[in-house]
C-alpha cells in the first residue's frame, strides 16, 4: 500500500489529504486555517494600515499548515510514513513576494515588516490596476505577441502588475528583493531547500511560454528602465513542468512532521489546473469547470490556437504535451450569495427554517419547480465584471424582464441561467476557434449542492455533464503529482496519465441535456447573446459610463 | 356656513367626506368598504367562478356605499342638512354595467344572477385584451382620427372593449341591456332619478369628444355588425360637462341618508381628474401627478394638440373650456410595494423593527444617505408594462449596473430614480408638443409619505414640485363640483375655478431641485433615454419576445 499527500493552498486555509495511490481513495484530511488570514485591514503586529483594494498574506502560514496538517494526518491516518511516497501541492495564484536569495521573505526581516510590499500579495489583491493598465497599453503599442495568449489583456491579479506595484510604490522593498517569486514555488522551497518554478504558474500568470520564454527586457524596460532585467535579476528560469520532482523533503521538515526525509515533492501547480486530471481529463475534448465563488474553465488541445477571451493558453500548463487553455467566470457562487444575503424577504427565511433547510436549498426547490422561460426573466451574470470572453472588469450586471408578479425564486433562477449562458458563450469561442468541447466535467464546491444549476447547464449547453467523485479534487490532484514526482518505480506513477487512470473518477450521475429545455433555452440563449453583444462590444457602453458617474458621486 | 358632500369612490371602498365651503376645510368623513369588494374568483350567490384577469363588482355597493357613508358623516358631524347644499362624486374609471331601461342592473334580476357579465366590470377587469386589440387593429386601417388623441391606443380597461366583450362572450346579456354605462354615471343616476352621461369618462374611457362625439356607426359595425348602433341603442349622447348639475337628490335617497331631497347633484367624475381644481390647478402650465399605486398626470391646455402616447386628451374633460391631457406611469407605489414584499432581506425588517419604523421608511432613510449616482445603478420602471409615452403593457422591468456590492436600498433608490425619469419623459412628451409644463403638483397618497421620492423628482425633472394640502383630494374635487352644481346663488359656486380659489390649497412644503442633482441626474437621463428608446421602439424587443417565451413556456 502506497500513498501521496496532497496539499491545497487556498484562500483562508490549508487542507492536507491523504490519498491511497491504489484507487485514489481519501484516507483522512486536516485543515490549517491561516493564523494571520486575508490581511486586507492592518498589517500584523505592526498594525499598519492597508489601502483599499490590499489582500496580503504571512508566508509563514504556508509552512505552519504544511506542518500541522500533515502531523494531523499522520496522526489520524496511522499509516506508516514510510508508506507515503510523494508529495503536490496546489496552490491560489498569483500569490507572490518578495525574499532574500536564500528564501527568506522580506517581510520575516524586522527592518520590512512594518512595510506592506513585503508581504505575499494574495491573488485577489487588487490595487495594481494601474499598473495592469500601464502594462497593457504598452504591451498593446509595442505589438507583443504573446499578449494574444491572454485574451489580450493581462490582469491586475497576475505576477508583473504585483511586482510593477511594489516597484512604483516600494523601490527599496524591489532593491531589496533577490526574488520576486510565486508564494506556491516559495512554499516547495521551504519544503525541498531547492528553488524551482513551475510551468502552470509560470505560464498562466507569469507571460513565459516553454517556446519562447518570459518577455523581453526591452518590454519590460519600456514598463520601467529598473525593470529591464526582472527576469535576470529577480527570478529563476528553470522553469519545470508539472509532475516534475522539485526535490526530496528535508530533513528539517521531515523532523516538523514525521515524514520520511527524502519523501520526493513535485514543482507547485495552481489550484484550479492541478485538478483537470482529477476530473479523469487528460486529453482534448472534455472541458473541466472548477465551480466555487467564480468559475474556472479548463480543455485541453493538441495545438496551440488564439482564442479571443481567454485567460491563458500554456503549453504543458495542465498536462505535459498538451496546452492548456483556461478561460473564466468571475461572478457565479458569488453571484448566489449576494442575492440570497441581499434579496430574498423575510418570509423566505420563515419558510426555510420552518422546513430545516437553508436559504440555497428553499431557494433552488422553489425555481425547480419553474419551467424553462415561465419567468420571462434573463440576466446578464456580469455582478463582478465579465472574464471570458470580454475581459472586462467594468461590466456590471443586468436583470431584464421584470414584473409585478416576479418572485425571489424566478430571479434566483434567471442568475443561475444567466452564469449557464455565460459558459455557453467560453465553450463557443473554444469551439469557433478549433478547440474542441464535446462534454463538461464539473469539480469544486457547487457541483455537490446546487444539482439544480447542473442541470441547467446540461440545458443551456447541450452537453453531458459528469461530476468529479473526489470532494477535494485539488488536493488529489496534487497527490497524484506527488506520486508522479515519485515515479513507478517508487510504488508512484511515470505519468500524470497513468495516475489518473488509476486514481481519478467520476461519479455515476450524469446531468443529461433535456432537448426540450434546450430548445427553449436555445431562444433566451439568442436574447443573451443579443444583449452581451450590446452591453459588452461598444455599442451602448452604458455600464462603464454608470461607473464613471459612480466614481463621480464618490469624490 | 355651507356644506358640500364629495364621495369618493375606490377599488375597495366608499368614502364620504363634508367640507366647509368656506375654506375646503375637511369636516368628517366616512368608508364604507364594498360588501362584496371585488369580485375576481366567484361570483356572489351563485359562486360561478370567474377566468383569469376578470375584476367585477356588485353595483348595489355603490348605492350602499352612498347611504351609509353620508348617514355617518351627518350623525358625527351634526351638521343641519339644509346647510349641506351639493353632493359630488367621483368614480373608479372606466367601471362599467349592463342595466335594464329603468336602471336595474342586469345582476339584480334572477335570470342574469349567475351570468358574469351581467355584473360591474371593474376598471382592471383585464379580460378584454382580445377585443382592444381588436378595436385598435381596425381602427388603425380605417385610420380612425379620434385614435391619435388617444396616443394611438385603445386600453383593454375602456369602455368599448369591456363592451366588446359581453357582446362576444354573452351576447344574450348584450342583448338583454338596455343600456352600457360607466358605473360613474349609473350611481348618479340612482341618486336623482335622471340618466345623465359626464364628459370625463365619456371623454377618457369612451372615444367621445365634444366636437366629434362617439365613432361612427360604420367603425362600430366594422368591430361587428351587431355593434352598429349601440351608441343609439344602448347609451346617452346626453352628456354634460362636469360640474354641471344632473338633478336633485330623490326623496327616496333623502329619506335613507337624511339629507334633503332636491340637493344638487353634480354629474360624476374620475377619481384622478377631480383632482385637479382641488390641487389649485385650472389654468395650463401646472401638471398635478396623482401618485398612488400607478400615476395619473394631468395637465391643461388652450388647445388641443397630439401629443404622441398621451392617454388622451378630452375637451372640458377635467376644466370646463380647456383641454385636459391626461398621461400615466402604470407602476409607481406598485413598484415599491413590489421591492418590498420580494426582495429586502430579513436583516433589514430585524433593523425596522428595532427602530420601530417600517421597512419603506428603513429603506428610504437609507437610500437618502446616498448620493446622486453613487449606486451606479439604473433602472427602467416598466414592472407593468409603460402606459407613456410608449403605451405598450408587454414592456418589462429592467435593472442594468449591479455588482456583487450593490445594497437593497441601491436598488430601492434606483427604482424610485426610473419612476422620476419615466416622469421626466412624459413631462418632455408634453413640451415638445406644445403643451407647457412649468411646475408640478402631486397628490394622493405617495407624496404625503414619500419625501426623497418627492424630492428625487423635483432633482429629476428640474421643477419645483407642490403638494396638495387634502389628504382626499379625490373628495374635495368632488365636493368642489357639488357646490358648483349648486351655484352660487345656493351659496356654493358659479364655476369650479371660483370653487378652487376658494376651497384648494397646497402645502407650505416646495420641492425645489438642487441643481448639482440635476447635473447628476441628467447624465443619467441620457442613459434612461437610450435604454427607453432601444427597449422600448423596437431597436431590440427582447422584452416582448420573453413574453412570447413564458407563453409557450406555460403552454
Amino acid at each position: 500500500m502506497k500513498y501521496a499527500l496532497g496539499i491545497d493552498y487556498g484562500t483562508e486555509s490549508a487542507r492536507a489529504v491523504l490519498i491511497d495511490l491504489a484507487d485514489g481513495r481519501e484516507l483522512t484530511q486536516a485543515v490549517y486555517p491561516y493564523a494571520d488570514g486575508v490581511i486586507d485591514e492592518r498589517l500584523p503586529s505592526s498594525g499598519v494600515r492597508l489601502e483599499p483594494d490590499w489582500a496580503l498574506q504571512n508566508p509563514q502560514d504556508y509552512v505552519r499548515g504544511f506542518i500541522e496538517t500533515v502531523r494531523r494526518v499522520l496522526a489520524e491516518s496511522k499509516v506508516n510514513p514510510q508508506d507515503i511516497i510523494g508529495i503536490g501541492i496546489d496552490f491560489t495564484a498569483c500569490t507572490m513576494l518578495p525574499t532574500k536569495a536564500d528564501g527568506t521573505p522580506l517581510c520575516q526581516l524586522p527592518e520590512w515588516r512594518a512595510n506592506p510590499h513585503a508581504w505575499a500579495k494574495l491573488w485577489k489583491h487588487h490595487a495594481a490596476q494601474p499598473e495592469a493598465n500601464r502594462l497593457n497599453q504598452i504591451a498593446g503599442e509595442r505589438g507583443e505577441s504573446w499578449l494574444a495568449r491572454y485574451g489580450g489583456k493581462i490582469s491586475s491579479e497576475w505576477f508583473f502588475p504585483k511586482a510593477m506595484q511594489i516597484l512604483d510604490e516600494a523601490p527599496e522593498v524591489y532593491q531589496a528583493a533577490d526574488r520576486l517569486i510565486e508564494a506556491a514555488d516559495w512554499t516547495i522551497w521551504q519544503l525541498t531547500g531547492v528553488e524551482t518554478r513551475n510551468s502552470c504558474t509560470a505560464g498562466y500568470k507569469a507571460m513565459w511560454s516553454k517556446r519562447e520564454g518570459f518577455p523581453s527586457p526591452d518590454f519590460f524596460a519600456a514598463l520601467d528602465p529598473r525593470m529591464r532585467n526582472i527576469v535576470a535579476e529577480k527570478m529563476s528560469e528553470r522553469i519545470l513542468p508539472i509532475g516534475r520532482r522539485a526535490g526530496g523533503l528535508t530533513a528539517a521538515m521531515a523532523e516538523a512532521t514525521g515524514l520520511q526525509p527524502g519523501t520526493a515533492v513535485a514543482v507547485a501547480n495552481v489550484d484550479a489546473h492541478v485538478s483537470v486530471p482529477a476530473a479523469t481529463v487528460t486529453s482534448p475534448g472534455r472541458m473541466v469547470m472548477i465551480m466555487g465563488t467564480s468559475t474556472c474553465h479548463l480543455v485541453l488541445g493538441e495545438e496551440q490556437r488564439i482564442v479571443p477571451g481567454m485567460c491563458g493558453v500554456v503549453e504543458d500548463g495542465v498536462i505535459p504535451g498538451l496546452f492548456g487553455y483556461e478561460a473564466g467566470q468571475s461572478c457565479v457562487g458569488d453571484h448566489f450569495a449576494w442575492f440570497v444575503e441581499n434579496c430574498v424577504p423575510a418570509a423566505y427565511v420563515a419558510e426555510a427554517q420552518a422546513q430545516g433547510i437553508s436559504l440555497y436549498q428553499l431557494l433552488e426547490a422553489k425555481a425547480a419547480q419553474l419551467k424553462v422561460g415561465e419567468s420571462g426573466l434573463l440576466a446578464l451574470d456580469w455582478w463582478n465584471g465579465n472574464r471570458s470572453v470580454l475581459v472586462d472588469v467594468d461590466l456590471t450586471g443586468l436583470l431584464i424582464g421584470a414584473t409585478l408578479a416576479t418572485k425571489p425564486e424566478e430571479i434566483y433562477r434567471a442568475l443561475i441561467e444567466a452564469t449557464a449562458f455565460g459558459t455557453r458563450v467560453i465553450i463557443g469561442a473554444f469551439q469557433d476557434n478549433g478547440v474542441a468541447v464535446n462534454e463538461l466535467v464539473a469539480a469544486g464546491g457547487l457541483p455537490e449542492r446546487a444539482k439544480l444549476l447542473m442541470q441547467i447547464y446540461a440545458d443551456v449547453t447541450g452537453h453531458q455533464i459528469r461530476v468529479v467523485a473526489s470532494q477535494q479534487a485539488g488536493a488529489l490532484g496534487s497527490a497524484m503529482h506527488g506520486a508522479v514526482a515519485a515515479g513507478a518505480a517508487a510504488g508512484g506513477f511515470d505519468s500524470i496519465v497513468a495516475a489518473a487512470e488509476r486514481m481519478a473518477a467520476l461519479q455515476e450521475t450524469t446531468y443529461t441535456p433535456s432537448p426540450a429545455n434546450k430548445a427553449m433555452y436555445d431562444r433566451l440563449y439568442a436574447e443573451y447573446l443579443t444583449l452581451h453583444d450590446y452591453f459588452g462590444r461598444g455599442a451602448n457602453d452604458c455600464m462603464k459610463r454608470l461607473k464613471r458617474i459612480k466614481l463621480d458621486a464618490l469624490q
